[in-house]
């Protein structure tokens, strides 16, 4: 098809889907003149996959490509291919080194030392937690230590989950693009389920609902 | 003090300090002359709040803006405050209407039901929740039904623990920073701490750990 109708069909437009191709995101389509190539239900899928890392996770175009580029090579292993897709998905706050940060690191020491996680230095949301934990210290505020433990049994419940769900006997092909689309939108949606539960947790406390009538009214088809 | 001294004690340079002015922000600082202003502790401590928004809670310049300003209101009631925020800290991607969309807002909606969570069609979350689930479905992946639910309930055990922490019989000035506080970076802090488990549980589970030594090295004194 032409790029007319896979805009059509993907409901991108033209301008963006020439800026994917530009941007690497989008592999070209087969050359049928100097100024058209053909397309094919592959980049029709492509776009819906590129959509769903920028528009719903949240990426960057930089942080898509990377991760892209790991789904399309053949030789990257699955967990690797996971590293980047982590890298991508898991936004580190600039360092700044004084006593809160100190405090901070020795916090997350302790709670990983607690847990027994088997969790490298460089692992982007243990820097990333750092400096969060040192940016509330300077702000004479922070987690309760036992309201860290909460989070961290939390998130320990969801990725043990999501790591079995993985499925390390499965043909790569079968698995991968599953395995990234669960490490994107499952963050997108723990976010979102969280702030569902605060409402709920608010009315129920606090006895009444956060004020969140200010978004758009819903139609009634239950959205 | 001048500007330079607020820039140089609080760390960020003085063409942000301008632009936060400009932005509504930072509140002026007491006007001295038809170029100079002088200001206060109260500034050093409001660009830390701005900063912590900003960079370590990757809100946006406007919805940093409608926190701080519900913040600063005298008159807002603190859950409508929290409602603010949590519009701010939760991106709804854009609406697509098709069967995909139908039956995610079935899931969320039998969610909704199954865990008796008491939450407006409005909240920001069930509205992403559904748009997110689309997404997935139309990519003929999504979270298996047990992984929804195990998302869901430690959603929950964060949230309560969240809203018990807000203490609401203590008076408005000491709670709202704080509450804010902890939803903005509560969020950032679960997300860093879902990536340290999902290693953890990869070198656990499928023997291998993630990827993640392409991060820059940190320095031996434990970061």
């Amino acid at each position: 098809m032409r790029v007319a109708e896979l805009s059509r069909r993907s409901g991108v437009s033209v301008a963006s889907i020439k800026y994917y191709l530009r941007e690497g995101l989008l592999p070209p389509g087969e050359r049928t003149g100097p100024n058209q190539a053909r397309y094919t239900e592959d980049h029709i899928r492509r776009l819906r996959l590129v959509r769903a890392l920028l528009d719903v996770g949240g990426l960057s175009v930089a942080g898509a490509r990377e991760i892209l580029g790991a789904v399309d090579s053949d030789d990257i292993p699955l967990h690797e291919v996971l590293g980047v897709t982590q890298v991508a998905v898991t936004p580190v706050p600039a360092r700044t080194d004084d006593a809160a940060r100190s405090r901070a690191a020795t916090t997350v020491d302790d709670l990983v030392t607690r847990r027994g996680w088997r969790v490298s230095r460089g692992n982007p949301g243990r820097r990333a937690a750092v400096e969060i934990l040192a940016t509330w210290d300077r702000l004479h505020h922070g987690p309760d230590p036992a309201g860290l433990d909460v989070q961290a049994q939390a998130a320990e419940n969801v990725a043990r989950h999501e790591v079995r769900s993985v499925g390390g006997g499965a043909p790569r092909e079968q698995t991968v693009e599953s395995s990234v689309l669960g490490m994107v939108l499952g963050g997108s949606l723990l976010t979102a389920l969280r702030a569902m539960a605060q409402e709920s947790a608010s009315a129920e406390v606090l006895g009444v609902p956060l004020a969140t009538a200010s978004g758009p009214a819903e139609a009634a088809d239950g959205g």
